[in-house]
């Protein structure tokens, strides 16, 4: 059983708010997410697109920066007040991280504010940022939904190679778990984990890490995720689809993952449930039940499992991978 | 009741299939069928607009035409054979129609080819047609969808001033009756019927008449018709939803209505069952039963009851309307 | 434009979380929850319902209780931590409100634990609670889904006769404008308030006031509201239809509304938008543009503007109206 | 390349209409039938189960029997007039079949009235009726709706050995082609036959047989698709889930496969297109196109290929096996 016990630590992250992608080739990119996905493009530069759903009304929640290899450039948290992201440095230099600070002129003016980044004991590079410059909501202009109707950014989801301290980690950073998988000797397989009200803002699986395992966004419906395998299809794309659509047992949400052009996982994913009460209780899933990952019982490919985006440090190396203590296929340690 | 007695006649109308309507300003038009509806453009001359259904595999369901004055062109229903067009011919002379055959250059080359035209007794400029110019059929370009998702004309609904002789007509056309609406005292008000195994191709409606009350196209599912009314107000283009969406009490169909710019009504409607089978009887609905147009018992408006669109002879005169014999409202004779 | 600054006030109101409402007959009562809506009976009194929703973890969101003239008992908002109540009672004792507290016993152990009850300055009656006894989630018992697929309590909606006393008391409370409705010469006609981080947990509508206008549940998905509507029609009942189903200008949800056998209005709402972002500002509208309640500008009936359910005040006492200083509908004083 | 030629022959077979299936425990088909899935239950006998869906008019479209082993007892098809009735005697006797007729009192009254039974070349049992006792159309009883939303019976799917006669057969008895699956070197795989203007009422796959693949029903909407697959789950009967969710190439129709207590194969499927136009060409798709079965590219399970019901004779006897001449999935000759 997990320790859910929790306190409210100093500083406030409000919620999961962008990722950084590197991709190998921006209009190929460029034709996954925006032509066919449907996601806006706020900007384009030289070497990189900024993204969003209709109803975001800040520039970005995503970054598709050209690069060699398709890496995980970094991962970035909104807090409440510019007070947290001192308070945050102070946490992570605590925990022994080395803590920069980027401002506006280092993203040219199209990023957020005055952020703070730093890579975490876990390896994940990550941004804490208070500003960004606003972008028009567009949640009501229905004349240009495109795609799979993609609303907001939902949640990251990250392989490591050990649960706990990952768990700890997000856990001493004021996260709540809404649910888990173990098996049935007691080892986690899964943590999901929450600031804003909602299922997760991360998820943690097991596996080589560190490396992303996927980043989500929120369509407008269950219909959206349909739709967009439709469009996959129709377009002859639909070998992006590696898994799903379906339910979730973990979550109860409606989903479906695609692999963009260079293999990055993206999830659509609607429909789970408010967790914003004192005394939610995380739920257990066993490793052993079928319907922890697919609710119907689908089969869940090995890909899902086993590949992943890489991540780079903030100096621009690739970080090592550690295997994973255990493997929620065979709920057997290695 | 209606006398719902039936025998095949010796041609074989296979179901209704396209409408010609007059309007005052193609690019208006254009800019409503295609870029708010979504309806495919096959193809565009000076002077007219050739539209269809994602499903469609004939070159058009819908011709605007450029005119004075809006009003109905013709309806055009598809027969099996060419023979059958010879037998049509022969019909309708002997209920006194003057009769005239049109061909591909008579439709510079856009339309069906040879083509029987007249009209009918009722008003109506009707043609008879077997041959079009195929179009591709684009029921799995997912990717092209846009608007409503339409993927095929349905009906027509047409105002007369007396509804017998209207049925008698189309009864004696081969069409069977699958709804009706009645008044406590026995005067019909409206009356549904089909040749294709579904409630109508056909309905009329009591109102001032020979007009064109409506044309309407089958979306791709009732999700299409809450997204289409939401794209239209992101367009600010509200004040075209005339009525619903809601659920019809007649056809159990899902529909919205809408008012062109030239005024045209058009619905989208989805839902109905089938009506195939020998035996089926006809479903009376009374005047009085508040369920009959919207099951929900939402409010009509009257327009809906009053407005329509003019016809216009095959000789190019507007036809002079008669006042209905019965207003459905009150349910009583005027 | 309102005076949106804000700031966090020393106790912490996580959401709205249910309402009692007085019902002239609990069997009546019932047959529309429970049978034709489908919320979940969690236990059943010789003079009460108890219910919740499928998602819902506490034992009730909704009480209907049984008494000689309909009205609304009180409305529940859950705090964080016990501390919580007795900042609050300080906090409204500092207003002038006389505070009681309710437990266990005084609920026969069916409601909240210890709770704080107060006729707010408003003249409504609110409790505040931190512990309830659970119920076991349905969330994914599929299988026991009926009528609307409810899933939880999402807001309540109150009439007041002046907005502005109304939002600077919730202000006080801690809760943030998402948005508001106010004529063109400034006068505020509605205004949505929130702690969850969603379009509201609580509105204000102009009129005759203290009474409440509308309770709301989340159903599963847009599709059952549709499926409710054709329900309530499949049993004769559509009469219960007042308003909809649409789609909201304001929160942009898809809704509905019905009348409950009592009169009290009850809305179905779903599909609103995220609003924790620690910048977000309130959305205004103009009383004067139609899309503002319907986006597809559908008439709202002047029923839904004008009744309400009558506010019981803590000692048993009708709480007497007082006339609205605006009306919406003509945007002008009265 | 298909030889689509088509004549009317003189006997007009309406639609599929109906299937008995053999099943060992009534206990559990109906549960499965029923209480998960929601057909509607006409009636009841100790040895048999009569069910059809809300829309169907006739007193069942699905009989289960109870039987010492799962088996497909026979195949209903509906025709236009009782003297078709006589001419399809005629015709199939000249094919070499012994005919039989069936009455009301055979049926314990439950069942058609006069009925034509007989086994035909392919080795299928088939019953040709006209009359049957109707039941109550419940398309607008919304309030009864449960489970799956089933509408009415769509179509029956069947192995054989050889594509070729089967599809021969099919074509003198008035069927045409819509859509076939061929090898890249002329082997025929599939093939989809219909009278009614949809896809198919009949199918035949390559397998072994003669065999029943699947039963199929239409349910309201697709979403109704999601639903079941929820239901199943929610009562821990996800397991029954054998295919799908998830888009037909061939078809274009929304669909999931379950396997029933005994093992019978049942399809939800919804959304194919309109096919009853004169100049209709059937749609080749080749055997190694992914799309075919799954428009997404889905993996389709061996059982899919593979298993089947059994058919037993009109005597009783269980119908001998034949080995098919090609696997579609591997597209090569045997």
């Amino acid at each position: 059983m997990l320790n859910a016990s929790w306190e409210r630590p100093p500083f406030d992250i409000v919620r999961f708010a962008h990722v950084e992608l590197v991709v190998a080739d921006l209009g190929a990119a460029r034709e996954f997410y925006v032509d066919l996905l449907g996601l806006v493009l706020t900007e384009e530069t030289d070497d990189a697109l900024y993204l969003r759903g209709y109803e975001e009304r800040l520039h970005h929640s995503l970054v598709l920066r050209r690069g060699a290899e398709p890496a995980l450039g970094h991962i970035g948290y909104r807090v409440w007040s510019p007070d947290d992201l001192e308070k945050l440095a102070r946490h992570f230099e605590g925990l022994g991280c080395t803590t920069h600070w980027v401002g506006e002129e280092a993203e040219s003016g199209l990023g957020p504010g005055r952020a703070l980044r730093l890579q975490d004991p876990l390896g994940f590079p990550i941004e804490f940022f208070h500003d960004m410059r606003p972008a028009e909501r567009l949640t009501q202009r229905y004349d240009l939904y495109r795609g799979a109707n993609i609303m907001r950014i939902e949640h990251v989801n990250l392989y490591v190679p050990d649960l706990l301290p990952a768990y700890e980690l997000y856990r001493g950073l004021g996260f709540r778990c809404s649910e888990y998988i173990e098996t049935d000797d007691g080892q986690l397989c899964a943590v999901w984990l929450y600031r804003k009200p909602t299922v997760h803002d991360t998820a943690f699986t097991t596996g080589y890490g560190p490396r992303l395992h996927h980043l989500a966004y929120a369509p407008a419906d269950s219909q959206s995720i349909i739709r967009i395998c439709d469009i996959l299809a129709g377009a002859h794309r639909e070998s992006a689809i590696e898994r799903g659509p379906g339910r979730h047992g973990v979550s109860n949400a409606f989903y479906v993952y695609f692999r963009d052009p260079d293999g990055h996982r993206v999830e659509l994913y609607t429909g789970d449930y408010y967790t914003g009460d004192p005394d939610f209780e995380p739920i257990r899933w066993s490793a052993s039940d079928a319907r922890r990952r697919s609710y119907w019982a689908h089969h869940v490919p090995d890909s899902w499992y086993d590949e992943g985006t890489p991540v780079v440090s903030l100096d621009g190396r690739t970080v090592e991978l550690k295997p994973p203590v255990v493997d929620e296929r065979i709920g057997a340690v290695h």
